[in-house]
């Protein structure tokens, strides 16, 4: 038997809570041992939350309830980089217990912290919950993929980025109303900062690095763009490439060092297993120099879904098959400040409003040519607003940050009615 | 340390020889223990493998290599489910040595009883190499989903098939022309019955299934079927419906349960992720009531990916973080003889060759009317061989059963040239 106790009561936390006193003793069948909840904290003890809670003991303070003698597991699932859900997971580690925690935020700036902690009481550190709901990214990257040397990780990891990038592709919306719909439905927050400017998909990001290529997680290092200028031209033309924008985080690097990590919009090519990854689904690719490319596609958040993560690291810790200090081993010094020394190259899809005048084409092309940058097709047709000329430029392999020099320096063409976009096409 | 004796040296085994020999430092690294290979057995000591095997003890039988004292893990890729295989499985299993395998026709005939020598001996019986190669399903179905009910297992478990199929739609080739394409190529074997008639899906599918829904593996009551009888019109009519014919292992079950499974060939809704997994890929989609739909896409074969899983067993292993006794519990009496008891219900894909004469279609819809089949679409176009008209139909939900009597029932009419061919519509 393990016992357990649980601070936050949010909608992942009550799906946990219910998941173990209802279906306690199938689960537990299953694990061969029992899970035994012992103890939640909440903010509102009157709060309804669908299962009974009447025979666990209640805790208004959940850091003192992480100390408790009898609990075996502390469950983290306060959320917040700092102030109690730090609190609670230090004190539970500090006083021997295993932490399974959901908080992205918490492990991408304090996850090093966290590691130190758990490996000298040697005890658990597990947090499938953080990223991708119930994907299973986690364990795949620090039990199953160990043999690998990961080249790239890509994901997308933001539900409600993607829930509105496939809507505003579906009922042809602009940003906003496709946003103001997330809203109205709950997938996203009143204030939409978090997801829609790139920063959650970036904790996630963190994270996943660092167990690919055995590093701290470095969240200072990546680079983040959200999706905001996406207009509903930019998808209609990815249509027209066979593609689809996308909000990715994708990290590029080796053993010991991340050399790249980048969170933005890119066009996913229709044949890529991420394409087809709709609504508030989330997807993860990995490559292994010997498993070739994975994808592992499921919902990324809800209570339910995220859930079934936080009860397979119970049952892990259940059944004494949990890792140990194998998480940020930080062998490598991490990817502080390479981001801007190391370059790669992709195709890029450039879409320009220019106004509709001779000439300007060739003054593009002319930008492209000192740049080194080769133009794979050129797309031009419909006019936007004030008779501004979309021109969509998409280029063979480029350097990227030439590619985004490049990119400057036509922008700042007198004929340039807006500034450009530019999106990596992800091949 | 653990020590390690490979028996088998094919693709897979010399792939894992060279791993643990080249890079075995860096994946012990990793693991936190040296994963140390001690003896290796293959058919021909002379043959060249890619790797430098003199250091490590060769030895012609491979049995008497299993009950070695000083080997903690005997690696089984010797394949097949009787003869030296087993005997190599069952030795080291007896002799206190932990078992890695990939042999999926040991597991699906023989998985319980060494199931049960593993658990006498509290050893690990590891097999993530069993079933679709580098993706880790088997880890995800004994560890990630056990705090689900899981009701829906559906994939694409053989890449010679999916191959196969690929090949007909992209190069409008018939079944032969393709399958002696993927001949040239390395892909199928001189006999591919294995593979094309759906056996090789079927042993993956039970071992998948018994997984799933805590079950003894049962290959006996798996429906099987290839995709021999799939033309290019099919696949052509199967565009047309927004949709891919693939060959899928499918079970439908419940904890202790598994009512149904069926290989068989079938067509995929373009909006599933099993759609776009094209070429040698495979893919597995796991339905379980806490996750939701969750997919896994990669390499199903080939010497690398499959390595990728081996490596994955030997490294909880090494780590002895492994399962202890948590498969094949046989908590019910499986799904033997419960196949025909049960029905499953979803629409349909019917395609005729009928004579080219008034009454064809008046004659079929009667017979669909009097089955209580409900026919959503119909389409008629192109000609055949022999002046035949493809009658391609689609249906609304129907009992499986049903419309199995009604297709025959069809498939009697005089006006019909060939038999029908009848898939289900995976929603």
């Amino acid at each position: 038997m393990i016992t357990i106790a649980l601070a936050g009561l949010g909608t992942v936390g009550s799906s946990v809570a219910k998941a173990l006193l209802e279906d306690g003793e199938g689960i537990s069948a299953r694990v061969g041992t029992r899970l035994h909840l012992v103890a939640v904290s909440g903010r509102d003890k009157s709060k309804q939350r669908g299962c009974d809670l009447s025979r666990v003991q209640w805790h208004d303070d959940p850091v003192k309830m992480a100390a408790l003698p009898d609990v075996d597991v502390v469950v983290e699932l306060i959320g917040g980089a700092e102030g109690v859900a730090k609190e609670v997971a230090e004190t539970a580690l500090l006083n021997g217990k295993h932490l399974v925690t959901a908080n992205k935020a918490l492990l991408a700036k304090h996850g090093m912290r966290l590691a130190k902690f758990a490996q000298t009481k040697n005890k658990g550190l597990l947090f499938e919950a953080a990223v991708a709901g119930g994907i299973p990214i986690i364990k795949t990257l620090r039990e199953s993929l160990v043999g690998n040397d990961i080249s790239v990780v890509r994901g997308i990891l933001n539900g409600t980025c993607n829930f509105i990038l496939t809507k505003m592709r579906a009922e042809k919306w602009g940003f906003d109303q496709a946003l103001a719909e997330a809203q109205r439905l709950g997938y996203a927050e009143a204030d939409p900062t978090a997801d829609v400017d790139g920063h959650d998909t970036a904790n996630k990001l963190a994270i996943l690095s660092a167990l690919a290529f055995n590093t701290e997680p470095d969240l200072a290092s990546v680079s983040v763009e959200g999706i905001r200028a996406i207009t509903p031209l930019d998808i209609q033309f990815a249509d027209e490439l066979e593609c689809r924008i996308k909000l990715l985080g994708v990290a590029i690097g080796q053993n010991g060092c991340a050399n790249l990590q980048r969170v933005g919009a890119a066009l996913v090519p229709l044949s890529s297993p991420l394409a087809t990854v709709d609504g508030a689904m989330n997807a993860v690719m990995v490559r292994g120099n010997r498993v070739g490319d994975l994808a592992l596609v499921g919902q990324g958040a809800g209570g339910e879904a995220t859930s079934s993560a936080v009860l397979s690291d119970l049952i892990d810790l259940g059944r004494g098959a949990w890792q140990k200090g194998v998480l940020f081993e930080g062998l490598g010094s991490a990817a502080t400040g390479s981001v801007s020394k190391f370059t790669t190259r992709s195709r890029y899809y450039l879409r320009l409003m220019a106004m509709d005048k001779p000439g300007v084409v060739a003054d593009v092309a002319a930008i492209l040519r000192d740049g080194n940058v080769s133009i794979q097709s050129l797309l031009q047709h419909g006019v936007g607003e004030g008779n501004a000329v979309p021109i969509v430029i998409t280029t063979h392999a480029a350097d990227d940050t030439a590619m985004r020099h490049t990119a400057q320096a036509i922008g700042r063409l007198p004929s340039m009615m807006a500034p450009p976009c530019l999106l990596p096409i992800e091949d």
